[in-house]
């Protein structure tokens, strides 16, 4: 069982666009023991597309293919597909409907299936002939649904192959991978084996010290095999077990998950995607406390993460991003005198938005930032990347510096500040900070 | 002249990395002219080098090959390129002395090129034995010298084709390729013709409808090529034109970039990277105003848009994210019996959100947002998706609803709501809304 995984697009091969698609798919491929022997990528010409598609039709048992199924010109994959199957392109009525109904219920326009297209073709002609290009799927095809976005997907055989089609819009591409293509090969049976990953994930310390407390669990040839990985501060082991069912698997891991859970307990923060906000959030659950937030220097970072996290408006309050000098007096009722004798950007400061923060959005607990993001604005005293922490709690407030390193971005150091100051209201949370 | 990039590593081809190596030569290659034909991933098995390397060699004018040249047991790019080729691997002594020469260096010992091999070898058998297999090239072959790392890179003819092996490590691979490969690129004469690409970004109508208003530029054949992406609801024109000097390329690119100005002017946010928080951080600094956001459904996402672009203090006030009720109550004095009245997702709360953010934060213009998210909370009046903007001026107070989509996960609706809202102050700031 070989899959090939094949991107679409001239963004992709001109390398204007970092395909994620193709790692993504590989990694799901890989968790359900599919492995992946190729990654084809493809401008949007035809004969790139048939030679490719010739080629993996012959090579692999599963093709995953991703992009060109949208309505412009240079969205191609159809064509190519029924080119290489040998098939003619025909119109799927029920994709033209559920197309239709999605147009129609954002016009208020009756969604009764068996009007709905002639009712918007009245109105917008234009937009139903591009509707039927996406509906167009080769003879024998299998429309995939799209719940999320237009173009339905394709499914059928090509050559030696399965082929499944699917959009190039990331958020569209992963549910319809889940939804549609994944049951598709298990009822297929082509699923047996199964690959496990647990992604643990830390913060708050680096991975050279993290790794050296780990040499026992990350040598080579160690079952279940360990390794680590770093993204933007946060560290995570990944701990990969196979066996014939996910209880076998699980079972092989487990042993060295719970190494894990136990040597470092304190900087854990989730499992999988779960990053900083996600850890505060189920910490303030269990705690029953609400937090708010006043970032300067991070802007809103702090804000803008906690509230991706769906169910986070029961304990968040709120944030104040006090960008301006004014607006930390005017909103947050930091004195004047105290961010002139201190600065902006002091441990006085931090204290005094925290407490701010804290008070007036009526939270049990808030934490500030203040600092230099730079590129510009850094002095000898209070250089790019120093930033003060503030965390105020019913205990009590505290503040630390941080030094973030005058040599990085900008988009980093109001991400580590982030990070970081999530970081300390979860570990007050935990029970990890006196 | 065809290229195509070959990506080597069961850690790409797993999905367990991100190959950001082959969108950069893509790109680098572009710059000089030379279209990439094919983007090919493989794992560390020879007979997956082999075949892709074989077909390459036959499809290709160009193989840049990134990965596979260490010492371990897997990297075996030099062994499948000697087998493709029809070569012996033999020792190139220049190589192997360069690789001693390093460590030599770092360990302190003589580093006199006819001894530091045999010295070497005497304290570090094993090491010395790791670089001669570094050291060992096809016949024929000619070695791109490695100054910052160990393994020297590969330059030989391969079939049709002419290959550069270069590691996988993107802080060599970009190095070697900069100063091995383009100066040999160069003195074949390949690379007298320079690509440009002009991105331009728009916001506030769909790809399609775009596209529609655009069929005689994207159509196919035409010069300069003109193609269409959507990312997060922008939508991208890149003209593509080609010429002997960047001028020329730029003057066959002009007047299709002057028509798309003329066609879209009022949809125009910027080019290149730049999105809407760029685009207003240029209007504001053009009409010297200053700006404020008050933020529920969005939770920050205006605010850290806005601060992400260095300079944007100058203007940016603050923001508030009003998360609860309690919170618009307290920090933005929105009426308790408003909220009663019309509920938190509404016309009226958008309005005196905006208001509010206006007058506290002393700005000349602001925003506001007040919606369902998702996944909960939406009911038959206010479904998901649902989301009031709000726009204060000096001119006075208007208000906007979007439906976003109850289908769309919550990070798509706080995106798009953030975005929506950035576009319209901008649309405000440029003189596109009465």
């Amino acid at each position: 069982m070989r899959a090939e995984i094949i991107a679409a697009g001239t963004e992709l091969i001109s390398g204007q666009r970092v395909d994620t698609n193709t790692a993504w798919i590989a990694t799901a491929l890989g968790e359900l023991g599919i492995a992946c022997a190729y990654h084809t990528t493809v401008g949007d010409d035809m004969v790139e597309y048939v030679t490719a598609l010739a080629l993996a039709s012959q090579r692999a048992d599963l093709i995953l293919m991703t992009g060109g199924l949208g309505p412009t010109q240079d969205d191609i994959t159809r064509d190519a597909v029924a080119a290489v199957a040998g098939r003619k392109l025909v119109l799927d009525e029920p994709s033209l409907i559920a197309i239709s109904t999605l147009f129609a219920s954002r016009r208020g326009i009756s969604t009764d299936p068996s009007r709905v297209v002639a009712q918007l073709e009245k109105a917008w002609p234009d937009l139903v002939a591009r509707n039927r290009i996406q509906a167009t799927l080769p003879e024998s095809a299998e429309p995939l649904p799209n719940r999320v976005g237009t173009a339905p997907g394709i499914w059928m055989r090509l050559g030696r192959a399965v082929i499944a089609c699917l959009p190039g819009v990331p958020s569209e591409m992963k549910i319809m991978y889940r939804e549609q293509v994944v049951p598709r090969l298990s009822a297929m049976g082509l699923t047996q084996q199964v690959t496990r990953i647990r992604k643990i994930n830390m913060f708050g310390r680096g991975e050279s010290e993290i790794e050296a407390d780990a040499l026992d669990l990350t040598s080579r040839g160690r079952i279940p095999e360990v390794g680590i990985t770093a993204h933007q501060a946060t560290i995570s082991f990944r701990v990969f077990s196979h066996g014939s069912t996910p209880d076998i698997a699980d079972e092989i891991a487990r042993p060295t998950v719970e190494t894990i859970y136990e040597r470092f307990a304190d900087l854990i923060i989730g499992e999988g995607d779960d990053d900083l906000e996600e850890a505060v959030f189920a910490a303030l659950t269990e705690r029953k406390l609400t937090f708010a937030c006043a970032e300067s220097c991070t802007g809103g970072t702090i804000a803008h993460k906690l509230t991706q996290v769906p169910g986070i408006s029961a304990w968040f309050r709120g944030g104040v991003v006090s960008y301006s000098n004014a607006a930390k007096q005017d909103l947050l009722g930091v004195p004047e005198d105290l961010l002139a004798r201190h600065g902006a950007v002091s441990s006085e400061v931090a204290a005094a938005m925290t407490e701010a923060a804290r008070s007036r959005f009526g939270a049990d607990l808030a934490v500030s930032t203040t600092g230099v993001a730079g590129p510009g604005g850094g002095t000898p005293d209070k250089p790019v990347g120093l930033v003060w922490l503030g965390l105020s709690t019913p205990e009590g407030t505290k503040t630390k510096v941080l030094r973030l390193g005058e040599e990085q971005p900008r988009e980093v150091i109001q991400e580590r500040a982030a990070k970081h100051a999530l970081n300390w209201a979860r570990r007050w949370l935990k029970g990890f900070e006196s």
